[in-house]
């Protein structure tokens, strides 16, 4: 973390300023050998320079080329397990750090297995969507960009967090529970069939659908790619000037 | 959030250096009406100015005028109730925002303000614990400089903490019990003298003193303002080049 105070920057402006038009007024003298001219060019370079350079900064303000800018917000994604959640957000969150910006990915199964005590009640699943939704809104008021991958079934814990977080994007991984279940990269829906495991989300416990998420990917119907290129697509359009 | 690319930054300052000598070369022409002169000290002017403006940066680099710097880290308050913690971590939180940095202050009280699920159970404040740890950590992996003011009574979850930390900064406001007691901000050690409220830090609920603290803080013995300025110290002399 670095700031520099504005006397600094002020400071050194001068000095550059001063620097550089003693070096003009040095050359010129050195092709002309004239002292007075060398000095009158080198006090009027001063003065045109830091117009000039102000003109030049604002011509650029308006030439996107090579601006990358990204307003901080929060991608959250929610799913039947095994709909893709994980895969699509570690995608957001691997090519938005490849362009130099401030990344979070918050996994739910991940920061179950650092809080392994956190239960699948619908209490404490309700807690568990609101505590990532707290850490979430406060990592986006410090200017980063919070991509979320998490059940999280219930509507109403979601639009608690919505209402926490300035920028909140609900993206809906809609992939159909067959599909998921055919899936099953953890082997839970199995053990979820076979009693093993209680309170499963899309086996004996509900998800209730987003009714108006921003954006919709059901990963049955699109390849990662294509997901991800969606995904993409709205941050660029909403909150990120990508370079061309 | 922004970010520039490196070929923007190159492009620029190829176009500036090509406007600036421009101009520079138009100033010599408009005096003497020599073209050659002009382009050629336009020409001399444009590579002279590119090792200037690198020795002129060098030499700024070794001059500490002006320059901030702060390394993220975790300020853990330690301490009883009323102990002061709250007070010397806005303090931290308010010198350092004004110092134009990222500052998040997470403060016990308030995130179980959020959560009141939370119960005081020695198991739940473990968690409470570890969760305000790792909030702090993400936070602290993103640069932000965090202080925490949290009561903490377990020597083994701050140690859990620490370890997730990258600065872990324990600050141990040593205010002893009577003092807190008299203070009693919120009237809370009445309530628990009187049994209303049961496992209160201090009366009917151990408090593990921190062993080897960074810092210990008596508020007691020394002012707020002596105690902010000794923690002030520390983060200056460990995490931040002050401006002189």
């Amino acid at each position: 973390m670095r700031s520099e105070t504005v006397r600094r920057s002020i400071v050194k402006a001068v000095s550059w300023r001063a620097f550089g038009s003693a070096a003009t007024a040095a050359l010129v003298f050195l092709f002309t050998r004239r002292a007075a001219l060398s000095l009158g060019i080198g006090l009027l370079e001063s003065l045109s320079k830091i117009i000039l350079y102000f003109v030049h900064e604002r011509c650029w303000n308006r030439i996107g080329f090579g601006k990358h800018e990204l307003r901080p917000a929060v991608l959250w994604f929610t799913g039947l397990p095994s709909s893709g959640k994980s895969t699509l957000a570690e995608g957001v969150s691997r090519v938005l750090g490849q362009r130099g910006f401030r990344v979070e990915h918050l996994d739910g199964d991940a920061i179950r297995a650092i809080f392994p005590e956190t239960g699948f009640s619908p209490q404490e699943r309700d807690s568990h969507i609101r505590r990532v939704g707290h850490l979430a809104s406060v990592l986006e008021r410090n200017g980063v960009l919070v991509v979320v991958s998490l059940v999280s079934p219930y509507a109403e814990s979601r639009r608690l967090v919505r209402r926490t977080c300035r920028s909140f994007v609900e993206v809906y991984v809609s992939t159909p529970l067959e599909v998921c279940e055919r899936r099953d990269a953890k082997g839970l829906y199995a053990r979820a069939r076979r009693g093993e495991i209680l309170d499963f989300t899309g086996v004996d416990a509900p998800y209730e659908a987003p009714e108006r998420p921003e954006l919709t990917i059901d990963t049955s119907a699109l390849s990662p790619s294509e997901g991800l290129a969606r995904i993409m697509d709205y941050v660029d359009k909403n909150f990120s000037t990508a370079a061309p």
